[in-house]
């Protein structure tokens, strides 16, 4: 039996877009919104970086309208969200964990997408971060909060360090499912220990 | 004497975006800009919902850009806002009125070039809404405020409903101006209903 | 020896959006965001207007994927920024000066680009002055600031002048030069004579 990589990587990364998709979802709860505004609050969050690396790549229709899948796991996941957050909102842990997972994945996803292309390195790890952070960034300016990811512990930090990862391990030829490996480990045990020792890039603009 | 139904959709197409940029340039007196912030803010209110639709597409140069009567019409419907704000305040009723004409005929029209475009019933329904509701999504994003559309009656409830019934008249194989037709009426009606007898969704998270 | 324009466009490019990038990273610093932040805002408001610009006209990848050189100097810019921001908040003369370069530039530029792509003269206009100021958007916007530039001396009008006369110089059929030239400086000069006597559009709207 071999190993079938791509269906891992679209299984996790249907459960990461969910992810996000609830995470904005919640942010909608806090707003007091209807029920349609979780669905828009929590798609944009869970298909917005993809989607802007689509747009920016000229790689069109974006993604979700070429396999509405995305799109319709992100509705789902929101409008469940609307009539369980209360008992969402206390396994915020849990949603932690998994948003690192979408994290890692995602950035690790939109190296390879970017490279694909034809991009540059350099393009390739932007393209990379921004298809991780871009749907969180999109959610706080929709709900008109600060950007979170700024308060988060390493969150792009993360993201850039699955992409750099990724693109190290992809130069040495190496079988495809190495890279993607490897990136999103780094990325996940990265942030794992940046939750769990609360580590933060220093700040001298900030004095705590 | 044959029933042009293209041209009836321009104009009120045109009158849509009018209403919409009229409702931005509002936004924008409240914050007291100068001429050119309110054909900012009315520019983008007006064309930002099939912008995004055409982007996501790939439909591009978007509309606008092809046929420039569309931003033509945003800028002077600003422009004169600019200078008889106030009296239009004083017609908010009249506004709201119009923009729900504008909500009802962007939404099945933003269905129909979805559908074109060869996409997905999900897909075309999700292209109906955005296009109705983006460009005060905008609008509200640029002015600092909360989304408004969260605290209007149905609001994307309708655009919703007239995409969906669209799409059914649509899949009948009837004359094409049936589903248009339908579909806005629908979505009019439902509005008109909501705003009189101020509808709203239910929403157990908000404690009125 | 001949006079290359194109040359000087491009040092005076990057120039620019170098100084667009250090006016975001600065806006980063307010928010006492790490290191990565100032390159996330920075970056967003160095090549902001000029990603729009392409995204709607349909030029795919957009500009900075196919010469990564915009957004590397981007990252660098505020990257040093991070390290030199209390020095740089001393220079905010010599920053307004350098921003009304690059707003004069991009303005004349983005007008040039759109008209390659064969578009009217309005969208020209529209798409050298949403270049020149889009960035500068996307930087209030992440930053939850409201919009600078309706509060800055004749900003949009700046950008506007500067692509109208570049457009009338271009109908003359002189060589490609003297309407960059000439958009540029009449661009150029009216916000610096706004910047001295702190000129600004009437606004009725407004009682200071």
């Amino acid at each position: 039996m071999s190993f079938d990589i791509t269906a891992v990587v679209n299984i996790m990364g249907l459960a990461a877009v969910a992810v996000f998709a609830i995470s904005g979802a919640l942010d909608a709860a806090r707003q007091k919104m209807d029920i349609l505004g979780f669905m828009l609050i929590g798609t944009a969050t869970g298909i917005g970086g993809g989607t802007l690396r689509d747009v920016l790549l000229g790689n069109v229709p974006v993604f979700w309208i070429r396999e509405p899948v995305w799109i319709l796991i992100c509705l789902v996941a929101s409008a469940v969200t609307y009539f369980i957050a209360p008992k969402l909102a206390s396994r915020s842990r849990t949603l932690i964990w998994m948003d690192a997972v979408g994290l890692a994945l995602f950035a690790v996803v939109g190296t390879e997408i970017a490279l694909e292309f034809g991009t540059s390195s350099l393009i390739a790890i932007c393209m990379g971060v921004m298809t991780a952070t871009f749907g969180g960034i999109a959610r706080d300016v929709l709900c008109g909060s600060n950007l979170t990811l700024m308060n988060e512990e390493l969150y792009i930090t993360t993201a850039l360090a699955g992409s750099v990862v990724y693109l190290l391990l992809n130069s040495f030829n190496l079988p495809n499912s190495y890279d993607l490996i490897g990136g999103f480990l780094v990325a996940f045990i990265l942030r794992a220990l940046a939750i769990q020792f609360h580590l933060k890039l220093p700040n001298p603009h900030r004095k705590d």
